[in-house]
């Protein structure tokens, strides 16, 4: 069985898109590793490239990236809207495919320690995470770039790999594994953010809903409706058709009703499974069935 | 865009392993081509072989096992089952990703130029029929083997390929183009056969129902269930979850209901976009989110 392990990079540099060509390159020249996708935002003056590939290749691929991204990228010069510590500022490993959290893990630490040997301090973050309090990146980040001086001369900011020294050019970089999440949106046919907001509580794990759902309700109004905004964490666990179904009832309970719902951006083939199964009542579907594993698998 | 051809040949030797082992050592042998399955029913005596790559590939590979099953198999000597007329009984070429009808029955045609070219008559069907009466396997196929002397000696009968002429060891062969079909089945919770055979009548097209699906009903003794059984021959046409929806539907007005379904064997992944659009609302969602999709590609 083939696997397939995601990187998702986001280096500081959303504006000079010849630097950004070159980093992508650096990934599109690694042997085995196939980009998946990248785009780059001004305004936040950042750039996230998506690459998959087995294990190895995607840790070369990433290795080959922050190299690169360390020369080209000077973090003394740069600002953006978007939070930021560093020139690879964060590189999830994802698994998709046959790949286990642990081995997710396992190549994050040998990317971390790649990084802390080019003199850039490392910290581990979600599934790598060394301590509770670094397994959130908002909170790793807190201060951002500028708060890196005072932060590496305190013993509970330690980096997990490289030197507690302050890397003007390249800042730190934060690297671990997640789980793939989904973004999913809901869109109801009523104006009232009430009601958006109250199914969001309804359906999020801080305020008693699903263990793997993180959701907000927002106004759309350009289009005259409201929206349930969500990250599905863990797609095994709490799946996608279980969340929206609990959206359709709470929402029937305002005489209201989903219009349309999003999925944003990639999902591993892996989530349709339950689906397929639920809504088809296909108890035994499996993904193998598709005719195009059979290339994934050879 | 890589472009996935499939390709389902019959051989007809189903019993000694060992000859079946070296026809499918042919295609395993192929450069570009993916083995996706194959199996043997002695009862039959008769195999499946199914696999896929880029169109050059799959015609190079079914070219490769014919030669083989040519050579190993002799009709004079078959017995089974299961109607056939050939040592490669029949042949057809599915267009799975990224290929146009059009194309796979310019290779379909192409194989049959190849196969005509060593002597075994070769007659086209479906999507790749000279003549409205040669559309249907089965019509071509009546007589079988054993009626090939007669039938070539009619010029109603000349094949499409090769010579008019009985060829003994090979028989003739049969190779075409479909679209991929879906063998989809729904058990209810009746012991009833005539809740499922009306609601069979009511689904497919021969008796009024959607214009892609045949459709039988069936007894489920040991399950103590009844089935609608049927082959989805044109899922972008008919899609699977139309076809559901309206059993679950007619079922209903029995007060009965669908325990579970069945999809048997493999579906292209194009297949599950609109089982995805529909079920969950996500109107625009494409294959193409599908994190895998970028390795089919690259």
């Amino acid at each position: 069985m083939k696997q397939i392990l995601m990187a998702e990079p986001n280096i500081s540099e959303g504006r000079n898109l010849e630097i950004v060509e070159q980093i992508v390159d650096a990934v599109r020249n690694t042997p085995g590793v196939t980009l998946v996708d990248y785009s780059s935002d001004p305004d936040h003056n950042r750039s996230v490239i998506t690459f998959i590939g087995e294990p190895e290749d995607v840790l070369a691929g990433a290795k080959a990236l922050a190299l690169k991204a360390f020369e080209l990228i000077d973090m003394r010069r740069h600002s953006g809207e978007h939070p930021r510590q560093g020139a690879v500022d964060v590189c999830a490993f994802i698994p998709i495919r046959n790949v286990t959290k642990d081995q997710a893990v396992e190549i994050s630490r040998r990317f971390g320690k790649f990084v802390g040997q080019q003199g850039v301090p490392v910290y581990y973050y979600e599934d790598a995470a060394t301590r509770p309090e670094r397994k959130s990146l908002p909170k790793i980040r807190k201060g951002e770039y500028e708060a890196l001086p005072e932060k590496l001369a305190d013993p509970a900011w330690a980096p997990d790999e490289g030197p507690a020294v302050f890397n003007p050019q390249s800042g730190a970089l934060v690297t671990g594994s997640r789980f793939p999440l989904i973004a999913f949106n809901a869109n109801l046919n009523t104006t009232d953010l009430k009601i958006a907001q109250n199914i969001a509580k309804a359906v999020r794990h801080i305020s008693g809903g699903f263990r793997y759902v993180r959701a907000m309700g927002f106004a759309l109004e350009d289009k005259g409706m409201v929206q349930v905004s969500m990250n599905l964490i863990n797609y095994t666990k709490t799946p996608l058709h279980r969340v929206l179904e609990t959206i359709r009832s709470e929402a029937a309970r305002y005489g209201v009703s989903v219009v349309e719902t999003e999925i944003i951006g990639p999902l591993p083939l892996d989530a349709l499974q339950e689906v397929v199964r639920f809504y088809l009542q296909t108890h035994d579907f499996e993904i193998g069935q598709i005719v195009e594993t059979a290339l994934l698998d050879a």
